[in-house]
């Protein structure tokens, strides 16, 4: 296969722009990478026709519940969500088919915005496995460890056996990487949090955990051990290169030498932090200590969205506001946060992230049709400040086209969104309930 | 002509909801609002079929220069942009037909996002006029007045004399209202602030102004005149209800009270002013005090995008942020300054910004079927936190269907796309010496 007729922002380490760009892959690997001299020289090669479009590594999303669909749209202006509405409407509600339902409707949506992989942490995580094989995407996926009666668990930490069975469920896939999940430090006392990563050790497998989120979590950590969250979590042991850390919003100077020395991966999810008036991380100052630093959507019950587009804006935005300068996140760097970063804090960036000879085949092509895509002075800006999901129109995963002229090839969502109207009655009166 | 199938938001002082609901139309106005027996009250109309769509009132962009598309995604990250940057390249390159082709552009790029109502402060604004009409959106068009020598006036104010012009030449278009527009209190002295004052009293039209957007707009006046910006304009007597103020970024409260009782117009750009890193104007106060609030992009080389939704997306989460408080601002409130707080600010309220019997038939369906719209719990929230401007399907100004199935049917913008090609070279090298 060979794709011609783009603009490739290859994210290699030059960040190296090719207008009227080929790319050439065989099966599921990027094979070669020039001008139109390509075009002779693979003369068998099916021909993918991009029209002017701009061709990019496809986006990770770092950090997600997609499942969660399935409330979108529930109690966005509600105070204390998590705990008094989030947590309860779970309980209710969260089944293996909802999870079923809701992860493929959620990877249908990310696959459509151009997201190539994604990091989930949900329940029922088995059923995310299938979703995003049938939808074709590329998944790092955590089954949740918690320490309350969880809606696939009878009992605190049950999620730990039911990591072992997934683990090895999934282990060999090439498209899903089966990871740990405990929720949160909060979520999880010290000695289960050391299981979580024995087993992570133990299986090779990435685990996954929101840190630093809360303002009573960081409130605890210092009453109970005089030490920011990142810190106690050092002090027990639990950081290291597998861990993949969500949101770390509230850490300080120290934290951050911390993560770099720990090689910890991070998700800045910025616009789930906005909404919930969390508070923003320090990302610039991530970013320029060149921290493994991802952009994640959070749940879309959290965040709404679940393509980056939405991310790469705000991120644009509220760094410039909150650091009161203009001049810092310029566009390209964040594209690369979109992308290589994405790939970094997962563990993934000899594989995927960059548009480079050897690198696993996830493209995407976006437009540059629309009204909202023109003029173009530059790549990079109008993929942050302009462009948004309905721009995608093609997407590439692991060498198999799944989205086409902005249609998903390999799932028809319609009957999804028919579920749900289905199921509508019986969550909106168990939200009512709350 | 009747649309039938649709939620209707009416956005009128209950805050209305119709699911499948009906509005009837007579020419250019709304005359008749209910359910399915509407019907057969009116077998003769000519049936729109919304497809289970929101039906909205059509948007408001309360600020922006929209022939500014010319320099999209040119200098986004750099410093003093204004000054240093801005002015310059409008002095190099601002002519009669790039304002036409760039207007024109802008214009049809919020016609299909749903804007209906725009408000414009530029050169050559009778250009823009004539592209308001040729696209057939509603517009508040104003000619800038300038203390410099300006891409349309060979010396200091000339713009007063254009603006003369310029009313008298558009005062009677349904479409059109004419304004007079002096850029900003710091480009403008005291006799010429009276003079445009005086100007738009005795023509009766709108005054459109940058005000309270800039640091050292703030720093002049204080130093000047131990005055806030707002207040000295109250002094030298040309605030009142005719007055658009753009921005309002750095009032107090003494302002506000002020902005209240002049019953002064506020555009609240909060994309612009972030990427700008220029600071967030406390418009959940001004909601909060009923002030005439609306919301605008700004120029689409300061914003990017001329819709309204991403504009929505933005208010909630950085005032969430910045007032530490997830339930403030609710996505209902949101789409209120959106829709109707636009035409309060522009003193259209009496004509559109709500869906009622008797007001001008501004209507916006947006569609549901694609997949970041689904599931529906709440219709503000939809809006606000998962839509974009790529679902906007249908778009009625003053009666008549200019945007139908994404299309718009009264330009084909591929054309301006293809002129802006041709003028890039040009853009580039004048940018690129700056």
């Amino acid at each position: 296969m060979l794709i011609k007729n783009v603009i490739v922002l290859t994210m290699n380490s030059n960040k190296d722009i090719i207008e009227n760009g080929v790319v050439v892959i065989d099966n599921d690997v990027i094979v070669d990478i020039g001008g139109n001299e390509l075009l002779s020289k693979y003369p068998d090669h099916e021909i993918i026709d991009g029209e002017e479009g701009i061709l990019v590594p496809g986006f990770v999303n770092a950090h997600t519940h997609c499942a969660m669909t399935a409330f979108r749209s529930l109690g966005d202006d509600v105070a204390d969500r998590l705990k008094r509405y989030l947590f309860p409407l779970e309980k209710m509600l969260v089944d293996k088919e909802l999870v079923s339902l809701g992860s493929k409707y959620g990877i249908c949506e990310m696959a459509l915005s151009g997201v190539t992989t994604f990091a989930d942490m949900y329940y029922y995580e088995d059923e995310v496995a299938k979703s995003t094989k049938e939808v074709g995407l590329r998944g790092v996926l955590g089954e949740t460890i918690v320490d309350f009666v969880a809606p696939d668990a009878d009992k605190a930490y049950e999620g730990l056996d039911y990591c072992q069975w997934f683990i090895d469920k999934w282990k060999e896939d090439e498209l899903i990487i089966p990871s740990v999940a405990p929720h949160a430090p909060y979520t999880n006392d010290t000695e289960h949090l050391q299981k979580a990563l024995n087993l992570a050790e133990s299986k090779d497998v990435p685990i996954l955990m929101h840190i630093a989120e809360m303002t009573y979590e960081s409130e605890k950590y210092m009453k109970e051990y005089n030490l920011t969250p990142v810190q106690y979590l050092d002090k027990i042991g639990v950081l290291n290169s597998r861990m993949v850390g969500a949101h770390l919003i509230y850490v300080n100077n120290e934290d951050l030498r911390i993560l770099k020395e720990k090689e910890v991966g991070i998700s800045h999810n910025i616009g789930a932090n906005a909404k919930g008036a969390h508070g923003v991380a320090p990302a610039y100052k991530m970013y320029n200590m060149n921290l493994k630093l991802g952009l994640g959507t959070d749940g879309p019950m959290s965040g709404n969205t679940l393509d980056i587009f939405t991310q790469m804006g705000l991120v644009a935005k509220i760094h410039k506001l909150v650091n009161n300068d203009r001049t810092i996140f310029s566009a390209d760097q964040i594209v690369e946060m979109a992308t290589l970063g994405g790939a970094r804090a997962l563990n993934l960036d000899s594989k995927i992230g960059s548009i480079e000879i050897g690198k696993k085949a996830d493209l995407v092509i976006v437009e540059t049709k629309s009204i909202n895509m023109q003029p173009i002075y530059d790549y990079y800006s109008v993929l942050v400040y302009s462009a948004n999901a309905s721009n995608v129109s093609t997407v590439i995963v692991n060498g198999k086209v799944i989205v086409k002229d902005k249609a998903l090839l390999t799932q028809d969502y319609s009957i999804l969104t028919n579920e749900f109207k289905n199921i509508k009655n019986r969550v909106m009166s168990a939200a009512r309930s709350l």
